[in-house]
């Protein structure tokens, strides 16, 4: 009896995890956010603080990228309808089956390869550009951002063949350079990105609606802030390419392009202030705190103790998996810092070092890392999962495990360390059942990490 | 003058920090504990729940091992004073100097290397194990066991030279196998871990003072636990060797040894209840909960709200350096979890994959890893120490960083992801300012770390 009891409370530990995770989910969809950011009144259309008058509006157009823009796509239509006169988003491969159930007629949506770009990318990016270059005064452009916009739409400035782009950017990653000076970089080799595509829109109105996968949510990062001005400079990105010893690396069209930036023989991306970004509005209808809002609510209401820790998680994925194991241990033998049931959550987007050859994600590498920290504990639960339901090149969003995890493995013959040695969570969680699978979501924003703690 | 106020605000922070850890430092030294724990009236000697009747004791003799034992040994000495008839207690080098102050008379300290053993080790290991084998029934031997123990008293098994016994922690260390399973293996090899020391002392009295080191208090783990049962076996040993394919690698003399305890040729490890352990006391101290627990009540009377994330902290110290920044982050921004002034504890031992050649320890990596990620906030600090004063080869004890740290380490030539690439940890602290110095500190229980946000 008492071991059946234990294993009970373990399936409803991990039935309310997935049912916390699901309300957070939930929020996140792009229904939920655009609905809650857009509101239509005869003709009046408000987001934010702003209110559109769609009586003096010609046409409305709507461009997007990104993982989450076909469901965005999908859902506007809903909310605008015979309004829209037309548009085209871009979207990664298997996201457009997002849109199945609500349909969609007005919007093109494309499917392009995330996050080596392709040349389908390229095509999409220079009919987006297109498409608002023609927009006019009286129009609107509403453009639809979502995390992975940047890859799905890689415009190089002419000159430059996507080829050198993607070898630029492949030096800087090995480099050590951060995330923003790389971005830097990329923002001076491209035709959309650092404010560009609002460039092109101008002098048309630019709505754009945002759902950030970036921790912070900083407007400039997020699909490399195609609408807003751009604080960097072809000097800066000089700069860095030198710092990091790379000038000489890189093809001579990238150098040549920054040369002539940082001579001003050629257009600087638009800065913050600029006129042309005068008629663009950006707004975030989406993010990873809202994920966590309602994870948090959803929780207390299930009965929970609940802490958030951060919404800006980083670090790498199997270390930051050994921290929330030691937070579901103390939990466990001294119910601190949470009386149980404790719920503690954490959001934000973890990095995995490639070693091995096996088949995974940085969700699930921290599931499978936890399973070892809490080996044998009884009532403990750990989850971590990306909102686009894809983490890593696989099927699965994540992973849930429990103190029994590595147990169920070992029966199965594989070695938890070793896979996780091998970059194979993948496999190691399907064979314990501890895989986290919910298809695309059709939404994009940070991970999340749950550490629940039953009574 | 707004510039100013900030400035003196994080100087603010920086002392009720170094405040905060002093107080948990107090609160674990060898004095406070011993005193705490051994209770002496009369002839009356009260530890835990046992009553050593001092009147028919024949001799009480010291021995002990660990970086804290000299500064215990003092203590005990302060307490029994002529009580005491002698003894021997090794410690690492450079601790000796923390009974200068105090003064010692009738055990006798040497000092020995750490963590490579070495002969002055051997020589204590064999002098204490002959002082414990002359105690008879009406002796009492006090073993005064802290971290660093095991390293310090390397006694090998008959017919194992040191070099043999080195050769296999080696062997398993690179092999990817579990402390657990490798302590499995040396106990199995040595003649004092395992229980070993207390059944050489066998049928006089012991008892064992623990100052733990060890996240979670294991005393099997502390100092490879010289005086309790050792749960595991000869067999277990051959087989964690096959598993980790070492076998055939091992010197032949260990591998014979483990082979005449698989046929119970030779003597097994005294096991829980074994005879020889009946006339034992195990009894912890002090250890890093001791320490959390006093830091909490100093934050709290300094005003702070606190928190204690676990007292089981593990993972690699940079990447816990960014999860403690990203802790520290989501306090700046949204003030939680915790209203401010915030002060969120963690206590554990990190780990350090050496790449580089520089100089530095895990608790520095820890420092200057949240250094980065806490990079131009406000009213932030982060710092992370060793309660023994020394983190890594170096004379510092770990550091503390805040907002200001990257600038001024960038001021002077530093690229603090260079250091952290090169485990240079040490300079870069240095040369911000940001060293937590201390000297030895005479104790050794968990690491810790804090994150404190003003108001």
């Amino acid at each position: 009896m008492g071991e059946r009891r234990l294993a009970t409370d373990v399936e409803a530990l991990r039935s309310d995890v997935d049912r916390i995770a699901q309300a957070a989910l939930t929020a996140v969809a792009p229904e939920t956010c655009l609905r809650r950011a857009l509101h239509v009144e005869g003709d009046q259309l408000r987001v934010a603080k702003e209110t559109f008058d769609l009586s003096r509006i010609q046409r409305i157009i709507v461009v997007g990228m990104g993982k989450a823009s076909a469901r965005m796509a999908a859902t506007l239509e809903d909310l605008l309808g015979e309004r829209i006169s037309g548009g085209l988003v871009v979207t990664a491969h298997g996201y457009r089956a997002a849109t199945r159930k609500v349909g969609i007629r007005k919007i093109k949506i494309v499917e392009a390869s995330h996050p080596v770009p392709d040349a389908r990318g390229l095509a999409a990016a220079k009919r987006i550009v297109t498409i608002v270059e023609e927009a006019n005064e009286e129009d609107l452009a509403i453009v639809l951002i979502s995390g992975g916009g940047s890859a799905l739409l890689p415009l190089p400035a002419s000159g430059i063949a996507l080829y050198d782009l993607a070898a630029t950017s492949e030096l800087l990653l090995r480099s050590g350079a951060k995330i923003q000076e790389i971005n830097t970089v990329r923002k001076h080799l491209s035709q959309v990105k650092g404010g560009q595509l609002a460039g092109h829109a101008f002098p048309a109105q630019v709505l754009a609606l945002v759902l950030s996968d970036v921790p912070g949510d900083s407007l400039n990062a997020i699909a490399s802030g195609p609408t807003v001005g751009d604080p960097t400079t072809f000097d800066q990105a000089k700069q860095i390419l030198r710092q990091y010893r790379l000038w000489e690396e890189i093809p001579k069209s990238v150098r040549e392009r920054i040369e002539a930036g940082v001579r001003s023989t050629i257009q600087e991306t638009p800065k913050p202030g600029d006129a042309v970004l005068q008629r663009v509005t950006t707004t975030i209808i989406g993010s990873g705190s809202d994920a966590v809002e309602e994870a948090l609510a959803e929780g207390e209401r299930l009965g929970y103790y609940t802490l958030l820790l951060t919404t800006t998680l980083e670090g790498e994925a199997r270390e930051v998996g050994k921290v929330l194991a030691a937070l579901a241990r103390e939990e466990v033998n001294t119910h601190r810092p949470l009386s149980l049931p404790a719920l503690i959550l954490a959001a934000g987007e973890t990095t995995v070092t490639v070693r091995g050859t096996g088949k995974g994600g940085r969700n699930q590498e921290v599931a499978l890392s936890a399973a070892r920290g809490i080996e044998g504990l009884c009532g403990v639960v750990v989850a971590s999962l990306g909102t686009d339901g894809r983490d890593g090149p696989t099927d699965a969003a994540g992973g849930m495990v429990d103190g029994g995890t590595v147990s169920r493995m070992r029966e199965r013959g594989i070695d938890p360390e070793e896979y996780l040695e091998e970059n194979n969570s993948y496999e190691a969680l399907e064979k314990a059942g501890d895989l986290i699978v919910t298809g695309p979501t059709g939404t994009n924003v940070a991970d999340m990490c749950f550490v629940a703690v039953g009574k």
